[in-house]
């Protein structure tokens, strides 16, 4: 049985790697992923074979990594953040099932919403929806609708995707779905270039998200209504304040 | 500045920490978190101070840590999975302003939602919430509120917190509640013990989900109307596949 590693390695840095992930990419021969993602760890691992596609070429690249693993080799293919979350984890499982004898093992990382989460403080401390504005692979109706939906059950909403040079307007279309449900003084964060080299976050309210620098490499948080902002950070409390006599139980 | 690291550690085992959670562990003079969570650390750590409290002792605990590093130590509080998701970044950073001069550095772990989805395949590979099932810090009605929209709106869905002794049928309440939007072979799955031993999963439809072995040690993953069961594995697809005609560039 051939086996392909479909490896999350979080946003960015060897830091962010679990031992786990990091153990993967050792015993692969060939590191394959996105151009711009193997880039991140040619340095990490030398002397192993990379093979890159660049974007919009998934299904040609998860198709070689299978091919070269039933041709004898350990292949890894690495995904930003987590393999499973908007990444080629599925994909993989999809195309393997057309091969004899190969399987897919994932290996879990650290998604942006977890990481752009700790810059900010802890935005997602509560019930909270991922939802991607992309709609090159989903009709912008079911987006919208998730959107509603998602705003109306006052969820913390971390956004994947947020606007692209195509996309320009898809962060405004989505705040003001969002203002239908969520009050325009919502906090909101964003945080672009998780981990790497000119990260860059800020604080603002609902109503002002959208003239915020967000761009396709920034991952976007909106609060819920008991999201606020403690000495500069997003917090989205879990409720343990509301408990503090019945929880405290006296001074160590 | 004091400074207090709130480290998510993910589902247990050393091969899931990040580098960046190790790192912050070994800076540590003093490791704080719920007695199950420092006692998987306890070993990888040797020579370090501990302090443990049970469950349900949050403030105290946090209160401890971020008082033991004004008087000049240096603290990491542990969480399983991310500290920032159900974890004590938040209620940390809330307390901590309450001192003066102490920081909290967050260090963002693999949450069970990722750990989990990983063992079933790809169950969270498109838009997705994360809802707890645990009505002791957020009044079920809102629980009620938001499964019923998550389920309107297609998300595939996470559970944390299923089950407990003290709420054995409300596993069965939300099943009910996404009976009302999604259709009863809707695919589902779980993961007990993830990443530990006696790690288990299995994949039934929605109507048999209540029936389940789930208990307060397992991560339940409920799919949206395109989840299928490819190969024994659970995936929810991102939607290449359905252009596979504009996105495959030909053989190599």
């Amino acid at each position: 049985m051939s086996k392909v590693y479909a490896v999350g390695i979080g946003p960015g840095g060897e830091e962010f790697f679990t031992q786990e992930a990091k153990a993967a990419l050792e015993r692969a021969d060939v590191i394959a992923g996105y151009t711009v993602y193997v880039d991140l760890v040619r340095d990490m691992f030398p002397g192993k074979e990379f093979f890159t596609t660049p974007m919009k070429q998934e299904i040609e690249r998860c198709r070689w990594a299978i091919e070269t693993a039933c041709s004898g080799k350990t292949v890894a293919v690495v995904c930003s953040g987590d393999a499973g979350v908007y990444g080629m984890a599925g994909l993989m499982i999809e195309l393997a099932d057309q091969y004899d004898d190969v399987e897919i093992e994932v290996v879990a990382g650290v998604t942006a919403a977890n990481s752009g989460a700790a810059v900010l403080g802890a935005p997602l401390g509560h019930d909270f929806c991922l939802i991607s504005l992309s709609d090159l692979l989903t009709p912008w109706e079911l987006i919208e609708k998730r959107l509603h939906c998602a705003s109306e059950a006052d969820f913390a909403i971390c956004l994947y995707n947020p606007r692209s040079k195509k996309r320009a307007d898809y962060l405004q279309k989505a705040c003001n779905i969002m203002m239908e449900h969520k009050s325009p003084d919502t906090i909101c964060g964003w945080v672009k270039n998780i981990g790497r080299e000119g990260q860059e976050y800020n604080i603002v309210k609902l109503s002002e998200l959208e003239n915020e620098p967000v761009d396709m490499f920034t991952t976007v948080f909106i609060g819920s209504a008991t999201t606020k902002v403690i000495a500069g950070r997003m917090v989205t409390p879990r409720g343990y304040e509301k408990h503090e006599d019945s929880y405290f139980r006296g001074n160590i």
